[in-house]
């Protein structure tokens, strides 16, 4: 079946030629084709019975064509340029004419052959594109563009904030603090310590202190640094944090005034490295169980600090395996044999020159999956004793005679107030956990831009970041990581200007930030690695570290599932306190007075609109949130109390919706972040700063409102038509937002000393 | 407010105690609150005037009780010992009675005090557990039990392999193999070789080859070995893998006899340590744009390999960066200036000193996220000439005139038949990841069973396995697990099976396990890795190892979103062959012949059905899998005929249905899962083994329809009732299996020097 037999016969069998050829090349000749095929030859009067025989002779499966003249065919068609393609018989009609441009076809035979095409399953103008040279389309196109100023968007990230920013920015771009790679663990610690201490130098550990400390007073700024260091490597920000936060911010916190003298300047200033002792391999998350014991012996007028069993022994405590000299430790307070519940105590570890204090023991934990510069511990105590003064008493103190005292009475209250004044490291750690994310998308996200996979027959390879998956993986994290940059500001200034009334909502809101903000990036790095291929795989690219270093932030400052659910039982209170007599009646009557604007919208032409006015329109987003919140609380308490009611120990109750406890708290995270980020939107006063924004903003909300779309199903709060324009309506904000992608990471503003990766380099 | 107070006063102002502790102690006094209580005083006319003031001053907020009066006030209330708590009042009324029991109130005042608790919002019993001593709850005394004999079980999950299974799991539990701490890369690479080298001792390596390479022939064996060495070092599977898989089955199965006796058995014994280098740096899975070029030279009856850029070197190539030897090259073959497409050629790349031959360049890739026992290297050509004999010929040679040959005509089909005699990576894959997947869930299981936290308030702590979120994370995906182990298998006995009608079909099912698996096992380890907290953090718990050295298997042997779009183009090919003519009518109408059930399910009676016994039902479950499998393939092939028709290019129209095409691959494997899953449980003998993997069945089922459950909405499969009702038996089925969990995981039957964990050690 070369093209010279064709030609050698009769010019207008090169009507069968791309036929011939699309067949020969996708597959193996199946009996159908074949059939068909013969067909076709039959039914076409204006062949001779001699050209019949020779075109039948030409579908012999046992004699295929030579993988010559296949290329040959391709050549012959290819030289014709055709721009636009219609049909494999188009095709072949214009080889006709090529040949002699008087032959012509009935309008019969041009429709038998089309339809066989269609018969044949080729897809009409799919199959020609084989035939196509230098094939443009949509996908190839779609290019990067901006669509706003990027100076001006890193100043409506940085907010007040754009100094420090510029400042930290700075020192971490010295060539002091390149990244390099460790021989080994003790190498990679030393090298984390010198960073601290570098950066205590500079003044960023003591800043939120006294400025008798050499502080500045400003724990606004300290979570800024926090945040911006986290542009660097992370093991150092977690010592930093362990050493000038949890550390030093306990003795601040907890202590009083003789404390904070003594202490805190050799604190922020590393001079006096620290622990801070809480977390016991037997209680993680359950702070209230611990069961180290503090003992006090008043005659002595000391303490004796104990680890009564193994199980009781402090675990993971940062700084503790190597350069900790103190820790803040948190124990049982004995009196007289009673118990006075958990209270903090600080307890030297090792003398100046590292030499273990006695009675003290300490294991290493050892290398783990990722912060291998913080050299985590664990730490026993063997009846040391320490005097009375190392009680930090803001909150309880003993008296004179020996005996306890506290201007909290309720155990609870005060352990609970206690525990309030660290609820900080629940902002810092989703504040570095969003530096993370928005490195690696920045890393993702350039890659995908330079390289090319795949494109249309014929024409060039597209950059991956066209592809509509590849925009579904990193597109809405870009939008995500927005929405929380504003909420997180948000969580910062609502802690900032906490007050007695306010805390436990604040603390509820920290715990759900941090839990959301956290698995968010665990989940957007995750996606990164795989956005990257084998070259996200490689360490050199900043992935692994970012995805490893991270990946504990879900677990410590308080387990995610745990922290959720502290939200949920938060909320649920709140619930209770508005309306005591919570039978269904009252219950309903407050879901429906609190969504008025929801229930109108449950009119059957709401929840069937796909207007995209409609389903772009920031309000109903707003409304679905909110009816959402309130409506997925409503039904945990009823549901809690139904079992109750039926003679459920509570304890039953709340495990059995655990499920929906989480579902609640990320409901009323979800209706913060979006609120604080259509509050920004709105504030904006440059326009096109503020169209770049809209979308990511409405690529938020809806991309949410998908996520919970089964929930949204089943409360008819939308139909089956709505939700399916808002999944189109993702894709298509994914397509439009792709374009300002790489400006939306470039005004992230991360020094390129911090991103490092190779893959992402500028070209 | 101390005790004494009240028995100072009048015995039966007891009544009040419960109320103002757990007033005092739940939170600060709220004005609400004061305000509550001191009408409930006004209102008892059993108090005198004095009472009633003394009463009220109580419940001054700036003179709340001491910690040690509320201490005292528990102490009294818990020596009560109450065995069935009511309510608040009943506590206070039998504390009065324990003074006095001759006292009594009047119904009126009950009710009083009952209806105060309610409006106070203390939920009745919930309270009241404070004062509960040694709490039992149903979520305390849910225990691990076990319904079946765990060695039937391993029986069943070893199937015929399990002789060979037993071979070597005790090879891999030798002291020899004993997991170890890397100071270097160096040594780490040189440990990984070791142990491979100790597995071609034993006969491993060269398992699948033919008797006279020392081989057994034994293909289904090869994958049995790949798939039990993964519950150990996966480094070294890998580096087992590239070896005599990818490097001498490239041999074996692209080249032909004189390549088998001249290879193959040096190859199989380590002495010929080798590369697979297919991979370029500008072109990961687009492998049809591979760009080194091997010209050939009939005058020397040479080819000439070389990299004509950078871009076009080998890429993360395994065992090129320190041990390979030679490596099958895939290249464009380039005779007489003509392309004849990509082709494998034996290139040496080290003499056996380890020097380096000329032409060849060989770059480290350096540290990676994990799998750094493998030596991964970049490996640039620079006009490196290599015998004609080298060209792994059974699919395409030249021959004695100088002339490209070939058994298979077409371009495409031949490169496609070349690629599909190598899918056999994409079977040991997905089983290696499965490995580490039950290695994962069985040290988070281990570790849920023995870790306590929290507990009813005066209860002891429970096993966190007992928390309905726990069992959420890790429930589902050991159910997962246990339908891919049946589902693999299937894909194994259909790939040793194979011919030439059902290649396609194979490969097509091949890429989409290998993606399905991989996905789950990388979402698998990092639920497992959250749910073991700080624990599953440290290195020595191996979570850490399992995560880091499987998170590529979504990367390697073809990039998982390429690989499921892979699948829908085969669905839609096979779509498309059962009828040509694609017009909506007929679409329609082939839907609803196929899915005749799923017609019938959709009257509203079905569509809302609740009852347990349906949605346990396995026949339901089968049904809506296929629907789904059916319509959304339907759906699929008619978006991408209205683009086209549209007038748009089919290369935009697939890529505006990508993520729509993504659902129609899954929506395939997941059908195939549930239908091997089904079988292998109706086949079960022993019929308690059968019934714990009914509800394993039934648990993959319902997760995975829960998962597509808008979907299931949309299409008006179900409404929003029968989605609910299936949560809620998803939650229940957690709860049931749960007590199988570590017998189930027990089954797996791991070798303990393998799990090596020591949160995961038998106590």
């Amino acid at each position: 079946m070369i093209h010279s037999d064709f030609i050698h016969h009769n010019p207008k069998l090169h009507i069968f030629l791309p036929l011939y050829y699309t067949l020969w090349t996708d597959s193996i000749l199946t009996p159908t084709e074949i059939k068909e095929m013969e067909a076709l030859i039959d039914r076409q009067e204006w062949l001779s019975v001699e050209e019949k025989a020779w075109l039948l002779e030409k579908l012999n499966p046992t004699r295929p064509p030579s993988p010559k003249d296949l290329k040959t065919i391709r050549k012959e068609i290819r030289s014709l340029e055709i721009k636009e393609l219609e049909s494999l018989t188009s095709i072949g009609i214009a080889l006709v004419r090529k040949y002699n441009p008087e032959l012509t076809f009935s309008q019969k035979t041009i429709i038998d052959f089309y339809n066989t095409e269609r018969n044949l399953g080729l897809l009409g103008k799919e199959a020609g594109y084989a035939f196509k040279s230098g094939h443009q389309t949509l996908t190839t196109d779609h290019q990067a563009q901006q669509n706003f100023d990027v100076h001006e968007m890193t100043k409506v990230l940085d907010g007040n904030q754009a100094a420090l920013i510029r400042k930290v920015k700075t020192i971490i771009s010295d060539p002091t603090f390149a990244f390099r790679e460790y021989e080994s663990l003790k190498e990679q610690r030393e090298q984390t310590l010198i960073w601290c201490q570098e950066l205590a130098r500079q003044g960023f550990g003591a800043w939120a202190y006294p400025g008798f400390a050499d502080g500045k007073d400003d724990m606004e700024g300290y979570f800024t640094i926090m945040e911006t260091l986290s542009y660097h490597d992370l093991s150092m920000v977690i010592k930093f944090g362990v050493q000038f936060g949890l550390w030093g911010m306990s003795i601040y916190f907890l202590g009083t005034e003789k404390h904070h003298r003594k202490y805190l300047k050799d604190v922020g200033s590393l001079k006096l490295p620290g622990c801070f002792a809480m977390t016991e391999t037997g209680h993680g998350s359950n702070v209230r169980g611990l069961e180290t014991t503090a003992t006090y012996n008043h005659s002595k007028k000391t303490f004796t600090i104990h680890t009564p069993h193994p199980d009781a022994r402090k675990e993971y405590i940062g700084n503790a395996a190597m350069h900790g000299q103190m820790a803040t430790v948190f124990a049982k307070l004995i009196i007289d044999g009673e118990d006075f519940g958990v209270n903090a105590f600080i307890v030297p570890l090792r003398d100046a020159q590292g030499d273990m204090v006695p009675g003290v023991r300490i294991e290493d934990c050892g290398r783990k999956m990722g912060l291998n510069g913080v050299d985590n511990g664990v730490i026993y105590f063997d009846q040391v004793e320490i005097p009375k003064e190392n009680m930090l008493d803001r909150f309880s103190s003993i008296n004179d005679s020996g005996e306890f005292e506290s201007p909290i009475s309720s155990d609870n209250r005060r352990f609970f107030t206690m525990l309030g004044t660290l609820v900080g490291g629940r902002i810092g750690i989703p504040r570095s956990a969003l530096s993370a994310a928005k490195t690696g998308l920045t890393i993702a996200i350039r890659y995908a831009e330079k390289r090319r996979q795949f494109g249309p027959e014929g024409g060039e390879e597209v950059p991956i970041m066209n592809y509509r998956m590849h925009q579904r993986r990193l597109i809405p994290p870009l939008a995500t990581t927005y929405a929380l940059q504003f909420a997180l500001r948000y969580l910062t200034q609502r802690f900032l200007n906490r007050n007695e009334d306010d805390a436990q909502e604040i603390e509820a809101l920290a715990a759900g930030m941090k839990a959301y903000t956290t698995w968010f990036t665990t989940a957007a790095l995750q996606e990164c690695r795989e956005a990257c291929g084998g070259k996200g795989y490689l360490s050199e690219n900043r992935i692994d570290a970012l995805k490893n270093d991270t990946d504990v932030y879900t677990t410590f400052e308080g387990d995610n599932v745990v922290l959720m659910q502290l939200v949920a039982k938060n909320r649920l209170t709140e619930f209770r306190q508005e309306f005591s007599d919570m039978n269904m009646f009252t219950v309903f009557n407050y879901v429906v007075n609190q969504a008025k604007t929801s229930i109108t919208e449950k009119n059957p032409l709401i929840v069937r609109n796909t207007d995209q006015a409609h389903i772009l329109d920031m309000d109903f987003h707003l409304n679905a949130f909110r009816y959402r919140e309130r409506a997925i609380l409503a039904s945990a308490a009823q549901r809690i109390k139904r079992h109750i009611d039926s003679g459920m120990d509570s304890f039953d109750a709340f495990n059995i919706v655990q499920h929906h406890l989480i579902q609640v708290g990320q409901a009323f995270i979800e209706r913060i972040i979006l609120e604080e980020f259509q509050k920004a939107v709105e504030e904006m006063k440059d326009k096109r700063i503020e169209d770049a924004l809209t979308q990511l903003c409405q690529l938020y909300a809806l991309h949410t409102i998908e996520k919970n779309s089964t929930w949204y199903l089943e409360q008819g709060y939308m139909e089956g038509v709505k939700t399916k324009a808002i999944r189109k309506e993702v894709n298509q904000l994914c397509w439009e937002i792709r374009k300002n992608a790489l400006a939306l990471t470039d005004a992230f503003d991360i020094p390129e000393t911090c991103i490092a990766a190779p893959i992402a380099r500028r070209i």
